[in-house]
């Protein structure tokens, strides 16, 4: 990895104590960047290098996954310096330029700068503009941007979002970064396949009958109505991690891989999710919004009385749709995906079911359909569901073949993310082909959201959400696993 | 489940107190035993009924999986009545005669007589002869025989013992037990595939390279030196347990479950099983036999200076041998199977592995072929190997994909074959025919043997076994799970 500086924007922000500095800091620990880093941290406030670095230790104390160790501590936070910063203001490029560049000078490293933009949305363009016009962009060695979600709130922002970075930063500077593909779990599904022939023939689309992705929280909207209460659920989870699990799980891979051949392939798989007609939204999507209810069996309130809300908000906190992938692989297998605030459980994960061939000709009790489960999170394990017969009843009963990882040792998502974009590796990001042509699958369904051509069905906290999102599979002859 | 009497030869050896007795206590707090049931054990010593039933009851309390419950006890040792008897002694036969008589009439139920017989294999056809002129098992009702291993030492003393039973009992009266084909994981085998409709392209033969049966202990003769050191694992495991198993595995079956179609299929997959001529038996035969190690870090004798072995047997305690079925199904896929004493684990287990067709076009660290694991015993278990990429590093490993059953709620083997045989189900006994084939297979080994045509390769105490049986794989480039 070459040398670098690590520009974060939004340093005192909750991302960057949570996430970030414990990112960081775990790949420090595993000599997985250079020495001679120099992370620059900026916020609104004015503090001292020292305090700062005080609050990256206590970050670390609180977040990191690994124990922190003495030795190393203090000469990781010696690569840290911090600057007070208004994104709006001349005078903060010039002081933020002049810290980079004695940095630069003091460890004898190349201008190589990474800016991370954790910051509101608004704040986006502002930055890269000013970071253009005033230099501190424009150096001789590389220079690469990561941005946050949500990218634009629609087809129309996130195109005019796109054209403006673009002029500061070309395509293959941008990292648009989606936790989702930071995944361990996620991560492998380009190469489960591959790495495993065996698992070729189970995973042959002639045997599947559908494919569920669920990713539902039992948290409410905790803190963050301001923006949520605008993005709603299509926007915070459907347009960029539903999406890009349903492409990751596409993926129909040659025998090579490299970055460029899932770019391509995921834009080619994203290209051929069938469009949802304005008029067809209402057979393929149930949209909901949690009532109060129960959550660990406390009383949770319903979504209209959050701190922050309107109380006649039509924002929708749960979401569900059947896509179909008009191509030669997936033609004629759907894919059911949902997610939900308040559900019944927090889970991430990919249910593949296969067809029960068996019904007609085994009639015999208690057979039902093998699945494949990738639980993505909180857990990440792989189980195979098998009909076993118990022999003293020959009753079949669901068994479950079952491989969970040990989380403890395996790295953050951020981690993986981090390391890949600081090396210059994009096969983990949302290239800007993939956002917009997700924006536009997305687009219809934001019309028929605003001209209410779509019933908000409301379900009660802790449940599995509206009643309505079993009759989507149940018209098929499905059930949600 | 009709109403019958239970007559067990052999009621004070070790299998009535460690497996038949809590076979039948489990079979009744299940209520798979008629409450009328009429149980007749029978010994060589005199004791009175109550002393056997309190034996009965020690029993109980010694070995059952499940714990005793006081009020089911008691009404559970009336049942039983006890006779002294002399297989050799016509008097006997009448008094046993009489009891049983009394006992019908008692209780009221029909002549069904079902007839155990744990004893030396030299007093099989004495006793089952002497049923017959006595008239015990001439009866109104029906009848049935269950006969323990070993069905004879060889071919023609196999036949011989075969045409003396079948004096007296036909083809449908006999069940030949073979407590392997009650394990819970091998009743499964012939449904895994058939309630699996995902397993049936998993186990397309087109993918599988090889398939690996093991049964190994890890202790040595025991008090068995009599009977092993002229029976050597090839009479003891191999003829029996171990090509029960690879019939088992090898199993094609319709749609359509019954017991014939189990019956005819596996005698088609004996036929199929190419005959190692004599000639060739050093090409894919291996034998052993142990000498001193550690087990378990203590230290052992070898087999030689066991006590009532001959200090210069050429008895064997190790087995391993390729085999192959010549049909489609099979062509050209090795079924490698081993048995041993004086192991490094205790494991009876299948290996299906699958063709590493990866290898070339992917060459990544770490790739190793996928495997499918059916664990028999101790623990019963399936697991699939699976190549997962470690995110941090790139780098492949296998992991396991695996299911456990809980098997403390399992019936034990011979609950649930007695449970078969009682209800005259001999879908897990093994058929004549087979006997006879698997006799017919094992004899030019047997011939080889006693000709010194093959040599004995010592292993020690706590090893997997003789180098040589490596070797036996390495030549096909594969190697043992």
């Amino acid at each position: 990895m070459q040398d670098m500086t690590f520009v974060l924007f939004g340093a005192t922000g909750d991302l960057a104590q949570r996430k970030l500095f414990p990112a960081l800091y775990n790949l420090y620990l595993d000599g997985k960047i250079p020495d001679t880093i120099s992370i620059v941290g900026l916020g609104r406030n004015y503090f001292s290098n020292e305090v700062f670095q005080s609050k990256v230790e206590k970050a670390l104390r609180a977040y990191s996954r690994r124990d922190i160790q003495t030795s190393g501590l203090q000469r990781f936070l010696t690569k840290f310096r911090y600057c007070a910063f208004d994104a709006t203001d001349k005078e903060s490029y010039q002081r933020l330029n002049e810290l980079i560049e004695n940095r630069e000078k003091e460890l004898d490293i190349p201008e190589n700068r990474f800016f991370y933009l954790s910051v509101a949305p608004s704040l986006v363009d502002v930055i890269t503009s000013n970071l253009h016009t005033s230099g501190v962009s424009q150096t001789k060695g590389w220079k690469r941007l990561i941005v946050e979600k949500p990218f634009g709130s629609d087809l129309a922002s996130a195109q005019q979002l796109n054209k403006k970075l673009s002029k500061t930063f070309s395509e293959e500077e941008i990292y648009r970064i989606d936790h989702y593909l930071g995944k361990p779990m996620v991560q492998n599904l380009e190469t489960l396949v591959l790495a495993n022939p065996a698992l070729e023939s189970l995973l042959n689309h002639n045997q599947i009958a559908n494919i569920q992705i669920t990713a539902s929280e039992t948290v409410g909207v905790e803190t963050r109505a301001d923006y949520y209460d605008k993005a709603g659920a299509i926007r915070d989870m459907v347009q960029n991690h539903l999406l890009q699990l349903v492409m990751m799980t596409a993926l129909d891979l040659p025998k090579k891989i490299t970055a460029e051949e899932i770019r391509v392939n995921k834009m080619e798989i994203m290209k051929s999710i069938r469009p949802i007609l304005k008029e067809n939204v209402y057979q393929n999507v149930v949209r909901g919004q949690y009532e109060s209810g129960e959550i660990f069996d406390n009383p949770v309130v319903g979504y209209k009385k959050e701190q922050g809300v309107d109380s006649s908000s039509k924002n929708d906190t749960y979401f569900a749709a059947r896509l179909y992938i008009d191509n030669p692989s997936w033609s004629g297998i759907p894919f059911y995906i949902r997610t939900g605030k308040r559900m019944n459980q927090k889970s991430t994960r990919i249910v593949i079911e296969f067809k029960n061939k068996v019904k007609e000709s085994f009639p015999i009790e208690g057979i039902t359909p093998n699945l494949l489960i990738l639980e993505i999170s909180p857990d990440e394990s792989i189980s195979l569901r098998v009909n076993m017969k118990d022999p003293s009843s020959n009753r079949f009963d669901p068994v479950y073949i079952n491989f969970s990882t040990n989380s403890e040792g395996l790295p953050e998502a951020y981690e993986l993310l981090l390391f890949d974009a600081m090396l210059g590796n994009a096969t983990f990001f949302a290239n800007w082909k993939e956002v917009e042509l997700s924006w536009k699958w997305i687009q219809p369904l934001l019309e028929a959201y605003q001209e209410d051509m779509l019933p908000l069905y409301p379900y009660p906290a802790g449940s599995s959400g509206p009643e309505e999102a079993s009759q989507l599979l149940l018209s098929d002859q499905f059930k949600w696993w």
